[in-house]
């Protein structure tokens, strides 16, 4: 007898998820051998392996790892490593202790988590327009009822975020990604935080506050934090991540909770896998603990800025006078930008890797609203050097001027 | 303002989580420093660190590790691995590829997945009775409805079975642990599992069909699988796991899929976590692939064995004689008894940590109907040498006596 999986499968599974547009531009990219654009991720000759290396050796050292890790919460030294650093950095209340901190499996199953907990069927949240596309899909994937909210060069718009609050009704939560946001490269400035987390406090909603980035600032000041400036509010929920900043592949990243939540999710962490590896969570804590860490993240901010700066100026010189219009962050990954004679980005980037094999990622997927962003586009810069820019970009401006003409036709 | 996290929590969340009575007791053992019978997991001393280290050595030369891995579904290498030893071991249809191995954080990971994927608040699956509690939990977080079935020495009893099915409607799965079953240490035979794969069949439901003690069996014939019996029909789900026969804490296990549904599982993931450290499945492929695996397991299996010998005559010689009844499994790491005159074996439990530091599990937990199993116990002996047991039976046996004195006083 035929199965047919409909009727086993939940809707959220069934109806609900469906394959990233990211990932299948990476694997063209991939399958065309294009120069790429696309991955918002670290370059592998920053990766410190030798380093690491060292780290994992030590780990060796202590087989009770090997073992059932007996706080399901990740590593107590870690955790404690994590608290103390935030609070020094001035991004947590000083009664942040390790206890409100949750090691997870990359920022992503913070967000997993996170909308298991707060997310039932039709539940509002609010999301800026734009924003990261797999938050999307887990937080689409439990059935919530998207507010989309635009962003500005400043962060979320406060008069719009209030808008859209007085006409929902409740709303579980706004998640915001606060520095050199993917995709737009903008940062939330300490004053919009004021503003956005009164708006909190006024329609009593939550703030996740997802920051990835942060660490790769490569000019202007350093912005606060919602988890900080809600103090012992205990409104804010932070998500920090290690991928961006030490190397993706380990997947250790963490939550930030406000004490009444540090049990429930740890509750929820067991449900889901009961522990995460603390082999992988002790190398990374051993490779931390000693570190210059500002001298090592100096390091990655001179590389990663000299990226962004021959990408930004490749782009404006080949393409710009196609039209091609971006804006340039003051720190993470991204480019952001339109082409507002391109009416169908996602056409338009299959076209440009099938032709001449460049890739970048149309910025379409980054909005709730999938009529938002036609003519949109995101480029990464974090993996491509000064030659491979510029010939990303002349390649761009052939399939720009080849494509329009075609459409001219 | 006070913020009201009810308003926020899902139901699933904030009602159906609670902490592990096994993570208690196991935290109780630790206090009082008590002999532990509690710990389903394998003994560290078992663990072949050395091999895995230098494996992990050979993964740290492959600096693609590192980044964010391509393949969502886990290090093709390790799961091709997997499914030619499924395949020679006679546990998988000749069909089976890479492409539908998934690999997952310890089978629990598994479990959770296909709890999102199938249940829907309300929907009936079958579990046995008793079972492994942490999946009654995901199951109960997900808003299940259990059809609890009993099992005899010979796996789930198909006459239970079918009086369940015949009366329930449609139910989503059958969830069960097929050999030296936690807790009972039960092993289904191949004949039980034609008959229960025919009820499956009759009545349209699935199989998860979760094995992680399978190759732990110290005396009697192998069984086979539901996977491999099922052939083509894709009916069954099989989750595997490295936890018991390498080590725990790296956090390795896998699901065998039927081909529909790989892709589907496979986007969960990725809306879960985007990947798992493709590092530590590398180390472990790397630990697999040249190893002589008859013989390793063969020495494990030679420890345990000694190690149930060992429980099990301290436990009929010490406490026999004060009532308690104990079942012998062919495999596993678990003997599963009763104390007919104990009707709290919670109560009990916790009374004999406090006053003769001594640790095991009391049975109740492992039914999803809580009115059943109040005078079971588990006791685990993966962890426990013939000295501890003959202390550990000893210090049971006062336990039981002064308790009974208590009781009756």
């Amino acid at each position: 007898m035929q199965i047919h999986w409909d009727r086993f499968l939940t809707e959220k599974v069934a109806k609900r998820l469906e394959p990233s547009l990211i990932g299948e531009m990476m694997m063209l990219v991939k399958e065309r051998e294009a120069i790429s654009f696309t991955a918002g991720e670290p370059s592998a000759d920053l990766y410190p392996l030798e380093e690491l290396g060292k780290s994992f050796e030590r780990a060796f050292g202590e087989p009770s790892l090997f073992a059932y890790y007996p706080h399901n919460g990740g590593l107590l030294e870690l955790r404690r490593w994590i608290a103390d650093w935030m609070k020094g950095d001035g991004l947590a209340p000083r009664s942040l202790t390790e206890e409100e901190i949750l090691l997870t499996n990359g920022s992503q199953e913070g967000i997993h988590l996170l909308a298991e907990a707060f997310i039932a069927e039709g539940d509002a949240i609010v999301v800026e327009s734009p924003t990261y596309p797999e938050a999307l899909l887990t937080f689409r994937r439990q059935g919530a009822r998207f507010l989309s909210v635009p962003v500005d060069r400043d962060g979320i718009v406060p008069e719009a975020l209030e808008r859209v609050l007085a006409e929902a009704g409740p709303v579980k939560f706004i998640y915001t990604i606060v520095n050199f946001q993917n995709p737009s490269g903008y940062t939330t400035t300490d004053e919009r935080k004021a503003q956005v987390l009164a708006l909190a406090r006024r329609y009593d909603t939550v703030i996740i506050e997802d920051d990835p980035y942060r660490h790769l600032r490569y000019e202007g000041a350093p912005q606060g934090s919602y988890f900080a400036l809600d103090g012992e509010g205990g409104r804010v929920i932070y998500l920090g991540s290690f991928s961006k900043i030490v190397v993706p592949g380990i997947r250790v990243g963490w939550m930030a909770l406000p004490p009444e939540l540090a049990d429930k999710m740890t509750e929820l962490r067991v449900s889901c896998e009961i522990s995460l590896p603390a082999l992988t969570q002790y190398a990374l804590w051993d490779f931390l603990k000693d570190r210059d860490l500002p001298h090592y993240l100096s390091t990655l901010r001179g590389a990663y800025r000299s990226r962004r700066d021959a990408l930004a100026e490749a782009l404006r010189g080949q393409c710009g006078p196609l039209g091609l219009e971006i804006d340039v962050p003051q720190g993470g990954f991204f480019l952001w930008g339109r082409i507002p004679w391109v009416k169908d980005m996602v056409a338009f980037a299959r076209y440009a890797i099938e032709e001449e094999r460049i890739g970048f990622i149309p910025g379409r997927i980054f909005f709730a609203d999938e009529t938002e962003g036609a003519d949109t586009i995101r480029f990464s810069f974090a993996k491509v050097d000064g030659d491979l820019a510029r010939e990303g970009a002349r390649r761009l401006a052939r399939a720009m001027t080849s494509y329009r003409s075609a459409l001219n036709n």
